[in-house]
């Protein structure tokens, strides 16, 4: 099978982190770099969580970094759901190699010229990054495939009432995405509250005999505690979302959208703003992922987990 | 039983006028004034419906011609939904009476002044006049017991897909009125989109033996086409909610919230932006009403309009 | 000579206070009310020093009180530059008699509507009143000449840099005076900034033999004081050019403008836009007042003050 | 002496044309590279411009081609000022070089870290292509000497009433600039409006004998044409401010200033808001030229031109 190449960019973050090690196991992917990005915490935090996780998998790819503040928003992080360090809940070891010396933006640029197919972005963070790569060299947008995003949410808010933290962050970037004539699959709020894992689930996680899934069950073991605290079932998983959506389309409900983002509201900027207009399919600019499976979500993420069974320190470096 | 003395403001429009005719047969209101305000169709064509209304059920009180135009936007109608008239399907006989010399504001003013008893305003189209009258009188604050609106919506819109008709109609108005302090009860599309009259309903409706059940059933038979066309299953009685949410209030889901409205989005003018502060309960604004018993809710319109029987060209005038 | 009927609205302050003291002065013009607005201070201030400067001018009118807050922005006064008063200076004795028991818009439309002929507003401080009146009362536009106001400036801001004191404090009071169809003299900071009262010009009316004289002496000696501070050369009489710009247009330069209130900037709420549309003269709402004769405006000021002579205790009550 | 090395960023243009001009004829400055932006033109008709001025003044440095569009505005362009090749007046050869295969943030980016001095940014177009440089790479920022632009106005506009057609192209990348850290220096409508050549200079220009002014008289015969007809007396000469401000300051005023960029408003988005803050001399993010000695910056413009004789064919390639 031939697989698609992507991009991973993100800003971990438990859920970036565990989208990362669901795209590593699947064999549909071809991961060609990792880029970081403020969001979570600040980039020097998420940078080094990046290298972390890819020392983690033995993932031999490039990792740039790259924004550091969003294009003209004031930076906000989310330590309440993700500790000091961005990723805590585990002391992984020094990341075993170091980050590129050219930037996100430049590394994605060489990869997607690189490429011989067209390559999917799949940003799981703030969407600054993809917004200055499709600024500053929009010339790539013919080499894009696709770009899949977790963030905002057509009814929804978790920063504010009217607005999801991704896009909050960077409402402008967003803006540049939504409208750069790419294909876009949105995984929102919508969906990602939904892709809730349980207790339960996560002792599920806990009995798989490999080194990942046991560092996998000590995020989530985190990552559910503030979650819970608000009156969640469970840890919203909504990058790996992002990841699972390309990869199992049919786990998802799906439709098409027009989304704007809201740039001036005083009470709703970063508000993803969604209307069905009838009878004028081609001006849609997203496909908007509504709903899931739950059950068949969690369990195609405990397959991929077990796959690293026996997998370790094989293959990569 | 000691009568709430209610005024009734509204842009009549068929769910409007439904709902005058369901407070009318409220034995617990005594309705002090009608005013009207530009809305569904301009102010000459929705002062005129209140009179006719007023004519149909020989509900004989003052009736006063409110604001023809919003406080800062340009005025919008829905035409589609309520016809050139503004309430068309049925050909009803010319008034028998005429409007108030003093306008929408004056008649308000005077009639709280004059009640013993603090009055409730149930409006039911754009906030207009309700905004006007505590902006030029607030003292008058002190005798409202509570404003109980149709507008707005939590998660949702429907003329765009963040705003509901009436509060983006008049966006000023409705800020003026969420933070004038006074108690608000807000049926907004929450729950006006779940309190549908089906076919079903309207038959039954249809075999009510009186001449007013008879006038309603042609409203409704126009007023559900639209809606049909757009999917719905039934026509959402908007308007209605906003009586029998005062009236019965335990066929109803309510919940303590903060809600602004957006004065100054560009895609999102209008929108209802509600948050529930946890540790802070005084500081809400509004009730909202998030959703209804609807069985409950038919029958009780159903048995509000057989009480006409046998009472017409009896008690008024 | 028919005198033309005005009615003063504004928030005394200290140019107001000399604007009125003007306007009493001149034969030209009937006093038909007083109406006070919050502003220079709050309402209750403005309201009581409205009411000893009526009685220092033993001027018999209704005095009315207004709004107490602006529609929708928060109230701002301005005590660096009229003390904690509003009026500091002088002490003024209690005054001689009481507010009306109806309120301003009230008042402002029982005078408009006894008045046999058109009626002038100056108004000389934020327009929530004239605002309310227009929305509440649109009926009342037809017998109302023209609206002179102090506010805005078409190049100019004083209390932000891009917005004068009274526009931002009710930016939507303002927008909607100027779009109201009614003939709008705008005197901004463009013309009052340079209508200044200079120290040896405090000095020519400290000479004047009259006990008004001798307080607006006092009021001018306080009312300087800030200014210089701030680097002017002397007090902007902002105010009394609402009221000579009237009564002496030749004394003025005037354009005919389109101007616009900006409700929406984050930086620039309450900035008067004004542009000068070639070939479309119709559309224009508004004459801007850009310009002033300093020397000859001192002279008429001083000429007016001196006509108290003689007269106190005489004519009024 | 040791020259500036500097990168003229543009739009040509005519304005721009006589700025590069200039800044080729002046000692004091090493021109590194040029890059176009979308402006006055289509960045196609830019950079071909672009190629035809280097060409003409046989400049051998690299020209690459920057943004087509601005960040999140809808392009604009220029076409009454600079007709419709961005440049009419005269009939230039085909350019006898091509643009760089990098775009316009690539080679900035090179020329600034091959740099062994910090290098002066010369922006007279919108400031697309610096914010891209600045937010993708903001590494570069402690090699920046100064950014010196042609764009905004402190108290004025004009391509709306509050906004200059630079800002306005691309309000969010001069945002971005502003508030980068960077010194800027600003030449905005305050200052180049003054900057008039009048006929008579024309005429001036036109006895020059050499080939560049004999282009140079072609193009303000053309450039003065529309201001004529706009009432100015002569043509507004932008953009050679911003080089002459650079080279010879003692002829402008200048003013230390906090300017923000107002991206919100409904009549005043591009608006260059400028305040000067008391007793915090630090936070100043910008110098602003407000005023010129004309007749002084006609006469170096004169000799800049004169400087040309005999050297064409001679120095480069």
């Amino acid at each position: 099978m031939k697989k698609i190449p992507i991009i991973l960019d993100g800003d971990p973050g438990h859920d970036d982190a565990v989208a990362w090690v669901l795209a590593n196991a699947l064999d549909c992917f071809e991961i060609l770099a990792i880029t970081t990005v403020a969001g979570n915490q600040t980039i020097e935090k998420t940078t080094l969580n990046a290298l972390r996780i890819c020392s983690l998998l033995k993932l031999n790819v490039p990792v740039a970094q790259g924004a550091h503040k969003p294009i003209l928003s004031k930076p906000i992080t989310a330590p309440n759901f993700h500790g000091v360090s961005g990723l805590d809940g585990v002391s992984l070891p020094d990341p075993s190699f170091g980050v590129e010396s050219i930037g996100a933006v430049s590394l994605m640029l060489q990869k997607i010229n690189e490429s011989n197919d067209k390559v999917i972005l799949i940003a799981t963070g703030p969407l600054t990054n993809v917004a200055e790569l499709l600024l500053v060299h929009p010339e790539v947008k013919e080499k894009i495939l696709c770009i899949s995003i977790m963030g905002g949410g057509i009814n929804k808010g978790n920063w504010t009432p009217a607005a999801e933290f991704n896009i909050l962050e960077d409402p402008e970037a967003a803006a540049t995405v939504f409208h750069s004539g790419i294909d876009i699959q949105m995984c929102g709020l919508d969906v990602t509250e939904d892709a809730l894992v349980y207790p339960k689930d996560i002792q599920r996680i806990a009995n798989i005999d490999n080194d990942i899934a046991r560092v996998v069950t000590k995020w989530l073991e985190f990552f559910i505690k503030y979650p819970l605290t608000l009156g969640y079932e469970g840890a919203p998983l909504h990058d790996p979302c992002a990841v699972l959506s390309i990869a199992y389309p049919e786990m998802f409900d799906m439709t098409k959208m027009n989304v704007d983002v809201e740039l001036r509201g005083e009470f709703t900027r970063g508000c993803t703003v969604g209307k069905k207009i009838k009878n004028s399919q081609d001006s849609y600019n997203m496909t908007v992922v509504m709903g899931l499976d739950r059950e068949k979500f969690i369990d195609v993420m405990i397959n991929l987990l077990k796959s690293y069974n026996g997998k370790e320190g094989l293959t990569h470096e």
